[in-house]
């Protein structure tokens, strides 16, 4: 860590904060500077107390962390791409993973006929929403376990593993027995204690990135995850808050690179949530997959026009078909294959 | 609702249009306007289905609601202000409240010190954090509820109620049986079943905004609790998340008046967490007061500089109490009371 | 206009605005719903003076424009594709164009240098700062007319066009003189007297997005330019400010689809300005090519640890070669060439 | 400087940096840690040149000042509070300064009108647009130099000093001849020729925040002003831009205690067009009056609802006499006086 203090302190205040530093198991090493004295605290800053207390002590100006503060999840931990298994499908590895399906459940026909258009179109993983979170309480809040039957029902038709999202801790289990993939949506990823019940079902767990996350707070939060014995961890980007409203969130397509550099878990992009309107998708899609994402998550239905939330941004069938052709070329530019 | 159509659409595609406005029990009212044609659904957007997925048609440009999404924490259903009691505090009426502790219990000493200093200097409600939500899962995470028991007996020696942060569903009866006021935290504030779970407990719930929350999810999130036949609900404006970088958040306090113009329910203001550092803690407070808020929630801590969470944030005993002195003449000229 | 009157007004208040809505040329429609009265006021809302003001009317709840602000920029006054020329490169067309050079011209021998460099590997436009707009008045300001002169001898050289940033009215014609395209930067986004300078001398103009710009904003400052009878401007996003610090900017590749779907001027992507770290900027490059993008904006510096300015976004020379190979595939792929 | 290395780099490496920082007339001090070697350059951050170049170095992981970057507007440089005189007034000292007046003049009988109606309530300097930057060019641009004549003419009658905004280089002698005060826009607060053209007249300049500027930016823009010899200096908050679309801009209150840690120069308030609706801006006045602020910048019309511009904000005549009554306790509690 880095102390700086404050101009022109006594000598009495510095020895008080090297005393400090040193029991708390840190070596201070003062360097006295033109207009500031700095004092490095060398030790392991991973193992030790934090010395961030001492930004209340009133001689000291700033107090700064030189180690990073995520492990397992780093690129330093484990330099090479990890993957993950999902069915038949493996996320991280050579094959770009398209994940496609309706926002919500609604009814049998319109998840089977969508798990069998997105299947034939190249998608390897189903999408669609049991369990809704919903900014008002008197929207639709998904169908439940019965939506989960029919993704159950959809993935025994076409062998594609399924993906929906985990709200409670109190459905953990619920979800797990369905699910290959839970996924944490944008409003719970920082709700460690649910981040935690996910991990310990064992599941491959799909984290976005909350609406006013920073990567670091995003990889800590991944943190929670390794930290509890699981491995199986995926980002997802799906758009930040900005002050732009032309789309719904800002897709933040930097985090495609930077996730790559910091962690070696795969990264999958939401560009539905992302820009919320379908006629934008595309574009996003092709950019995601050219700058090095493992795959894409895009909500898909047979009449968005009359879907149940999200009308805006799911894209038809036949939209999905033609996304797909049309990725092509830029998943090869990007020496991946579908 | 507000329909309006794309440039040089067909009759048939504008026929198509009214014929789903009907089907939905609205009644269009057609206006022809000179670059647009905009239609006016008429009806009750609460009891009928949403219009919004005509945002999907191609030949719609948008569809902008009339009616506010908030229903039971609007002033419109209940004009006077609203106050809720916790022990023998109230909050929103002509009392100012300030509830005040440490961001976490550390030891029995710790919290009773502190429970007798505050209450000394003015403030009505203990807080302390007893279950703590951490950015990284190696920081301290509490104590649990040997905190909770702690805050107890700190309540039993000075009769001050206690608010404490509720972070899990599966502790809610818990952390319901010490607490008097249950908080939701930032990162929890669009945690729908959490506030279902507090809103069923009966107790009194503090709700802080999210980081990245708009007013009106804000109000939605409370509406939550209202919904579930809990009408003891408090807003807490906490700082949200922007560019600046100089304080640890920005504490927004228009959400003061913006609050008090569009709900009945109560406004507190966390200047702790809203500016994260001591020594700006007062300034915002004297803000909050002059502003009309009902109440405060200051973090304090016989020891900031050995804190084992937020040091930087947390005022001393003896900081407090001249707080409170200084504070006196704003929330006079506020015509309230101590 | 639609207007929207608040709940329970009188009839008294409602023929006042009625009477003011026919004051001002409009035709007002009254729309009687469950919760509210709604007026659509019909008439040109581009000929006729903005009924905005009512939102100050006491009466009033809001009023919402329906028509876009812009008219010139605009993709439904200019159905097709513009381009811009400047010196022998087309902007806009099928060509993808990369402008590369320096932060700030330095040198002869660093701009030359870098000339032939970034031609060689493909670039078709110099770009190089001479007067540089900076944070603190006591960093490096520019060459001023001296870095003009060598832009000019790099072009003399090697036949391509420059561009150069303008940052006063008062150098428009000296800029203009030298300079094939003018840069308008993100700090005078909004210098509208500026952009009426930089339209005035006919140069193409490069209008840089402001850090918290919003996509409208954007383009009513580019209708600026064609206002004043200057044709030739291309939009360039350069970065937004938002919450995150793990990159200096947040490149909001999504502008791309947005201004293709808004105008018909080109849009250029500056990744250095955007990530403000060299081994970020290739992912960002490919992004921006897949995206459908009319070209790229690239630091390159021979040595960019010696850099005068912004050390850390530049790439060397090599490094740029090599990206232009790694680009090549993506640009082929958007059926672009270079 | 604190320059951080990369984990496991080179003896060679090392060494090549340790030379650099020589080079360029620092003094190195290495710090080897558990997981980074940390080196410490000590030398005058103002008077050698940046080793931020260093950032781009590949054994470099991150490069931080350790001084701050603004020297003569610091509190460091001045550590009492500076005043700035206009006319008769004085800001910054015993006074609380209300500012206030029209959004832009639009006829004699307006301004003089509201020059005695502000003067009677209570107001010292009187506001005025004369040029005004508008974000579409079709929208009204202000009167002008009969505007400035308009506002001498106020100012012959009631006495009061006037504050006009300069938006162009080339209107700043003009400007000049006729106000007290020159505001720079928020538009405009990183035009750093425009700000080096108000400097040089002399006047006193009430310098705006920019929509996305961070303390430390708008303090250095603060700075080319001192620089440029020109010590009368205001800084005025009027909202920054984040997600929350409730208000017009946040308001950030919190930048007066951050100013005035930081600064010795007066800070304004602008709530009008921070908030950008009348309703709100008492409310916000009162804040600011009670976090001491120096003074306020109010937008005033006899009659808004026929306002030229930005209609919403401005507050009536009356309405701003009962505001001046309002405000009155909290001048007093944070001891100052009208």
């Amino acid at each position: 860590m880095i102390i700086v203090l404050k101009p022109n302190i006594s000598k009495k205040e510095e020895a008080a904060v090297l005393k400090e530093i040193k029991r708390l198991g840190y070596q201070p090493h003062v360097m006295r500077g033109v207009a500031r004295t700095v004092i490095g605290a060398i030790g392991d800053e991973s193992t030790h107390q934090s010395l961030e207390a001492l930004t209340a002590w009133p001689q000291v100006e700033s107090v700064t962390p030189i180690q990073k503060r995520y492990k397992l999840v780093s690129r330093e931990a484990h330099p090479t791409n990890s993957t993950v298994k999902a069915g038949g499908t493996v996320i991280g590895g050579k094959k770009f993973v398209v994940m496609a399906g309706p926002c919500s459940v609604e009814s049998e026909e319109q998840i089977i006929t969508t798990a069998h258009a997105v299947k034939k179109a190249g998608a390897t993983v189903l999408r669609g929403g049991a369990f809704k979170p919903r900014t008002s309480p008197y929207e639709f809040q998904g169908l439940g376990e019965k939506g989960l039957k029919l993704l159950a029902k959809a993935r025994k038709e076409t062998g594609l593993p399924i993906i929906t999202e985990l709200l409670s801790e109190n459905h953990a289990d619920l979800v797990a027995e369905y699910a290959d993939i839970l996924q944490i949506g944008t409003r719970n990823a920082q709700n460690f204690q649910l981040l935690i019940a996910a991990a310990r079902t064992g599941k491959p767990v799909l984290l976005k990135r909350g609406l006013a996350m920073k990567i670091e707070e995003w990889l800590l939060a991944g943190e929670y995850v390794l930290a509890n014995d699981n491995a199986n961890l995926m980002f997802c980007e799906r758009g930040i808050r900005t002050f732009e409203t032309y789309t719904r969130n800002t897709l933040d397509l930097g985090a495609i690179p930077s996730i790559k550099r910091e962690s070696h878990c795969p990264i999958i992009i939401d560009p539905s949530q992302g820009v919320g309107r379908a006629d934008l998708v595309v574009a996003m899609c092709k950019g995601a997959a050219a700058m090095g994402a493992d795959g894409l998550l895009i909500e898909v239905h047979p009449n968005p026009a009359k879907a149940w939330s999200d009308a805006a941004q799911q894209v038809t069938l036949e939209g999905f078909a033609k996304l797909m052709e049309e990725l092509k070329p830029f998943i090869a530019a990007a020496g991946r294959e579908l």
